[in-house]
């Protein structure tokens, strides 16, 4: 298959398409690099050191033969370029992973609110727009987050996008369908994935796009079978406050002896995916695409959950750190369940990398490697859900730890 | 209250500027006149004959000694400019009519959709975030649409906003809760007010923004007790295949004697609203906000729902007029029932004017008085929903009227 892959410089993208360059699809990263420039806007890096995408693709063609293309589009602002580009090269699947990914940076202020729907929303229905106005009849599979959920549960299993209810007709019987799962978004950037989510309903139900929406877990771990081929292919690991995901910082943290920063009571429980499991479920998805005419096909691309508490109590056994409480700078929940089905990734074979068996290793073969790299200014998280919250939460002169002040 | 309404140059807009204006209330007009801006795009004007804001403001001083401001602004682009002036003005409540409110225009071409989900989700998302950055306390009144439920019912009447489902739990018993109702858009313009309802959700839970959504029907009638007050206070009416809704697009038709062209089978059912009861559910939904942490609060701001066929039969009798049925461009259900919920507002004293009281003097003091300004080939319906439709539905060179082709 000839694939598009736009967001392919980025954490999921680029190990998506070195795993689907090595089953022999042709492969096309469109990527305006809009992370590069992020890391530049915040002063931060990847912990491993990350080549550019023209040396990266040059060193996998050195390494297998293949060649990975890549495009500067960028999908929210060059509509043109992204049509006559989809026109051209008609490629017959989609891989969407060109968004603005993380929660704290999508609430720092109200300029990055700003850039965070546009970006989104723009990105996704350029795409569809693009993909009708020129017939290409190519199979959408997007990114999506867990998050559109939300973690207040209402003492239900997550289903897979729809949830079955009853409601009560004229006549007074209950009839029963299944609905798009209530949204239920924690942030501006959550909020425009169920955004998305009504995008994709619309273009499937009036123009027959076939579209997969993924609704994945955190992702954690580093490497792929792909990525360990060559260092210079290793794969971006991120661990400042906003787009280090949970289980990099504890790394980190754990990796400078820094006590494990838990918000609030850690009761928050969250899903959880290896890198590797994640570019396995894209590929899956993109074997068994829906028919044009059937509704979006959504799948809970997530294989555990743990409580946010538990999984430093984890990290601090494995290495002997401490875990500080500090206050939460999010509005959420303090303690949530959270119960998910994920049967069709399961039922088309996928077999995953548990944190029990994959999380040693990240330890040693990352966080203590790259451990001379770590810039420690960056570990705490910095951006309050509210003008509230804002208050009572604030960084220290140093900006080494959060600490609660009134 | 000093009242901000956004988009008050347009058809809804400027008789509730006026209605509030005359009941003591400090108005201020933000527009960034784009409407003005399409109807030369189009070629198209409204029947009645619109002076422009500056003029229509000063005649309403020179009637009345009451001022009602302006400021050119544009809310989707004009982020800073917007945050600025309500810092500065600080309105007790904003009333938000300011998007592209067309379900043709957003489905003429690609670029008119990227217009509509632009200016339409900007707009909505620039207010809120700069209320919140600024901490501006204001009731927030919407106007949403009734579209948004879709029209594909359940067996069920709509209700206001929320409904009552049942969810079986873990332990496998039935909870009950409500819902914001599934949305079902029917055209991108449609859709862009789903993305609405779930930016609304978003800001009144993370931020305790006050909001109201008002889901309305479709508006009829021209005259309010302020508009006739003076000829250059008249409000706009709109009979082209774009803004013209299904209503005005009869009366004209029957005012020159031309067919009433029915999509389909007539078998659409739609819920109305005359004009001046949708400026008295405004004013009545400013005196009645939510509180600051409730959930928003919607309400469906129609009076009564007609099958379009009904309408035509209603019209073709009163006025003499033949029926024409040709095919439909939109892709939607042949046939639908719709029962709305609307105690809300007749809780709070609202008493209708119904089509059947006041349909006759828009014939005859609206559509036959402006007769002579009527542009014929403006009449037709002229956006497909889609790539396949606009294959089988074709205006003819003269644009006179559509067929069916093939
Ligand atoms: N990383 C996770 O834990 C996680 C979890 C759930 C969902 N996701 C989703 O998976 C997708 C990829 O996540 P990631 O961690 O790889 O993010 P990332 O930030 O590392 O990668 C996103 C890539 O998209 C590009 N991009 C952004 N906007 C673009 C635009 N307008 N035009 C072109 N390119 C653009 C960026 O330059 C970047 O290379 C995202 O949509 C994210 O929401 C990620
Ligand atoms: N007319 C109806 O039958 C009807 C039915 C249901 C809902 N509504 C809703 O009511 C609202 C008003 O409808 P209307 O019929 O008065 O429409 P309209 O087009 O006559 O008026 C909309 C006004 O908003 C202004 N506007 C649009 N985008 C703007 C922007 N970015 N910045 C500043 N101003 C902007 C336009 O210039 C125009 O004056 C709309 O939101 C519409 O969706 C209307």
């Amino acid at each position: 298959m000839k694939i598009a892959v736009l967001g392919g410089d980025g954490f999921v993208g680029w190990p998506t398409a070195l795993h689907l360059s090595a089953r022999d699809h042709e492969i096309h990263i469109v990527d305006n690099l809009s992370r590069r420039w992020i890391d530049t806007e915040l002063g931060v890096q990847s912990l491993t050191p990350m080549d550019s995408i023209q040396e990266r693709t040059r060193i996998w063609h050195a390494e297998t033969g293949r060649r990975i293309h890549f495009h500067l589009i960028d999908l929210a602002k060059d509509y043109d370029v992204l049509k006559n580009w989809l026109a051209e090269e008609r490629p017959d699947a989609v891989v969407h992973f060109a968004e603005q990914r993380a929660a704290p940076y999508s609430m720092k202020t109200d300029r990055h609110k700003n850039y965070t729907v546009n970006n989104n929303v723009n990105a996704t229905h350029n795409l569809l727009n693009a993909m009708v106005e020129i017939g290409l009849d190519a199979h959408l599979v997007h990114l999506g987050t867990m998050g559109v959920y939300g973690y207040s549960s209402v003492g239900a299993a997550i289903p897979e996008g729809y949830l079955p209810v009853g409601v009560e007709t004229l006549s007074g019987e209950t009839a029963s369908q299944e609905i798009l799962y209530p949204a239920n978004p924690g942030s501006i950037y959550h909020m425009t994935k169920c955004l998305d989510q009504l995008v994709f309903q619309f273009y499937a139900r009036n123009d027959g796009v076939r579209i997969t929406d993924l609704h994945q877990g955190i992702v954690w771990g580093t490497h792929t079978d792909e990525t360990r081929r060559h260092e210079q292919l290793v794969n971006r690991f991120d661990y400042d406050g906003d787009y280090g995901t949970v289980l990099n910082r504890f790394l980190i943290q754990a990796a400078i002896g820094h006590p494990l920063t838990v918000h609030g009571t850690g009761g928050q429980t969250r899903a959880f995916i290896h890198i590797q499991d994640s570019v396995r479920c894209v590929e899956l998805a993109l074997a068994n695409p829906p028919e044009a005419g059937d509704r979006v096909k959504i799948f809970n691309q997530m294989t555990e959950t743990h409580r946010v508490r538990d999984l430093a109590e984890m990290i601090a056994e494995m290495t002997g750190t401490k875990i500080a409480y500090l206050p939460n700078p999010r509005k959420e929940a303090a303690e949530n369940d959270l119960v998910v089905r994920n049967e069709q990734f399961r039922a088309l074979g996928l077999d995953p990398i548990t944190l029990e068996q994959g999380l040693m290793s990240e330890v040693v073969d990352v966080a203590r490697k790259y451990a001379y790299r770590i810039d420690r200014s960056r570990v705490p998280a910095v951006s309050a859900w509210t003008k509230e919250i804002a208050k009572t939460v604030e960084r220290d002169p140093e900006g080494k730890r959060l600490k609660s002040v009134g």
